[in-house]
């Protein structure tokens, strides 16, 4: 089901599409019904149906990942490392988010309202399995790539550990396998100042005109501490005062870390749900590939997979030595796997940020992928 | 001026004071009238007047370092690193704290009415000021010693620039000589979480019965977070769940994690003041010794001082370059300089925690001051 719009812009094809599954049951044991999943697609898919890339979106994203304006259009486009001249990218709103997708803004078919905090508990687990019915409406039997950071990245991982089958390559960015309790923190704190706020009403203020955007604000404020580093901040902003010579003895803004913190707060509240940002952090902190049985158990049946593992060495929200405990497991089964460190100072954000770097090693890595396929 | 309160306690005299000074000129230029100090003492001044030692508390800390639930009880006692058979131990509650000394929370003279955030904003500088007026009150020429963490030990950076010719030694802790841009931004949302709180009214809620301590809470919360460190959190918490076998699939709280962070933050609320948690978060932010003639010039005079510096390998809100940097700027000035980065996985709480290794180290660099000293 669902509606189309293709357009071609220049060389490429994008095509903006909403795919309605009947249901899907959830982790949790409810089941979803329906669960609406907005997707894009740039290029053309091949007449084999071999060239598909699906790329996971993080914590705030959408499916809006290549074209002039897309999240990760760096990456996405003709001649660049994801060849939509060559490929067929793919990028799909999770569950629980607010693009479009099923999720606590949705209206309930049982009650004709929100769902607010009624919508059920989402995991990585559930976005991967909306993804894989997708895939399967493309009548894409084996995906070339699944790539992605942070939250991306533990959709990448999920696949690989659930799926196997159903790709060749894997490409986790700045992640981690199993959430760590500082993670946890940082989401809870994040959740706390949205409960805080009088607007947010248990999660009924849909109909109330009046959203908890403080409580919003200062829940993104937190989060993007977390993707900086202590140097990047330093060379962003040092201590330097906004629009102010000398220190005022007040409690307004002064300097410029406060500003820009404030400005990325308010401008969130602009383009996300308060109650998605309480389901999406709730999806990472129950992240956790590796129990029962360890973590190269959960990465038995993906030998076959050639991984790309890279993580920052500023990146302290997700440390380097998540991602060495990562390919410890993959190596451990036999699985190929190319891991770098790479030296950034710019924090959990560099796997957006370094661009040259990531676009010479994911286009590399991809050629190779796409040779042993035979593209 | 100000009433006396002298107990007996095994071998320890301890005396609570609180002494009242007319008027305090401050850095922001404005003079606060009255300021009153409350501090506490252990053991006796010699005859001679040189044996005090001068401890500063940290944030949330006040004059009770010493005694049986002081917070430097580990180091302050007879026989301890702060011995106080031989030692006068001193400290002092900060102004703009809640502990009995001016602050927001104070009664205004001028209205009759508490303060709010009509109170002046203190500076790391007028804290040391008011050391001062009690030491010379005392009829104490030259400290012993100064010591403190954290923001303790940004009041002793600040006796050894602003006053070298009053002490002998200094002992920095888990500090820096320039908050960083990473430390404002805490400082900022912990505000902010305060700032949303409904019942924060501004800061005049005194009167109102209601405090706003949800905001209280979840500033300290966030503050909790960078007081730990990657690895303590793993020891600490893991990803094991509280009173609960299972995922629950809701958004209650379900991790030991953040089952612990709440506790503290609701715990905070009942023995500290909002409009403090301001204003005492903003001095650390002014704090900067490095304007305007860099690092060194701010001990230019310091170079008879013996200073004992500590940072600790996981505190990642004061890493330890901070403190590599004032050792660097201190032995340009010829200072004599102890420098130890202490392995550690407890983060910037390490400085209370590390209790065996403090005390050796504290009470060797004391034994050789005091020896100095010919005590």
């Amino acid at each position: 089901m669902g509606g189309e719009d293709t357009k071609s812009l220049g060389e490429v094809e994008e095509r903006r599409v909403t795919f309605t599954e009947r249901e899907l049951e959830l982790d949790s044991g409810v089941t979803l019904n329906p669960v609406t999943i907005p997707y894009e697609t740039y290029g053309r898919l091949s007449p084999e149906r071999d060239n598909a890339i699906l790329v996971c979106h993080a914590l705030s994203g959408s499916a809006r990942a290549g074209g002039s304006d897309g999240w990760w259009s760096d990456c996405i486009g003709p001649g660049k490392a994801f060849d939509t001249d060559r490929f067929f990218v793919i990028c799909a709103n999770v569950p629980g988010s607010c693009y479009g997708s099923s999720g606590p803004s949705s209206i309930d078919p049982a009650t004709g309202a929100p769902y607010g905090l009624r919508f059920p508990v989402v995991t990585i687990g559930d976005m991967v399995a909306a993804q894989e019915r997708l895939i399967s409406h493309l009548g894409i039997d084996t995906l070339l790539c699944v790539a992605g950071g942070s939250m991306g990245g533990m959709q990448v991982l999920e696949w690989a550990s659930r799926r196997p089958d159903r790709l060749r390559a894997a490409i986790p960015l700045a992640t981690t396998a199993r959430s760590s309790p500082m993670l946890i923190a940082f989401s809870e704190v994040g959740r706390q100042a949205i409960y805080a706020d009088p607007n947010w009403l248990g999660g009924d203020y849909y109909a109330n005109g009046r959203r908890p955007d403080a409580g919003l604000a200062l829940a993104r404020m937190i989060g993007h501490i977390t993707y900086l580093s202590d140097r990047s901040m330093h060379a962003k902003f040092g201590r330097r005062l906004q629009d102010r010579a000398r220190f005022g003895y007040e409690f307004d803004t002064e300097f410029q870390v406060e500003s820009y913190l404030k400005y990325k707060g308010l401008s969130f509240t602009q383009r996300f749900d308060a109650n998605s940002y309480l389901y999406v952090t709730k999806a990472l902190d129950y992240f956790d590939l590796s129990t029962p049985g360890g973590l190269p158990a959960a990465f038995a049946r993906s030998e076959h997979v050639r991984f790309l593992v890279v993580s920052f060495t500023s990146d302290w929200l997700y440390p380097s030595y998540h991602s060495k405990e990562l390919v410890s497991a993959l190596t451990a089964v036999g699985a190929d796997v190319t891991y770098l460190d790479i030296e950034s100072s710019w924090g959990h954000d560099a796997f957006l940020l370094e661009v040259d770097t990531m676009t010479r090693l994911l286009g590399s890595f991809v050629d190779r992928v796409a040779e042993e396929a035979r593209l």
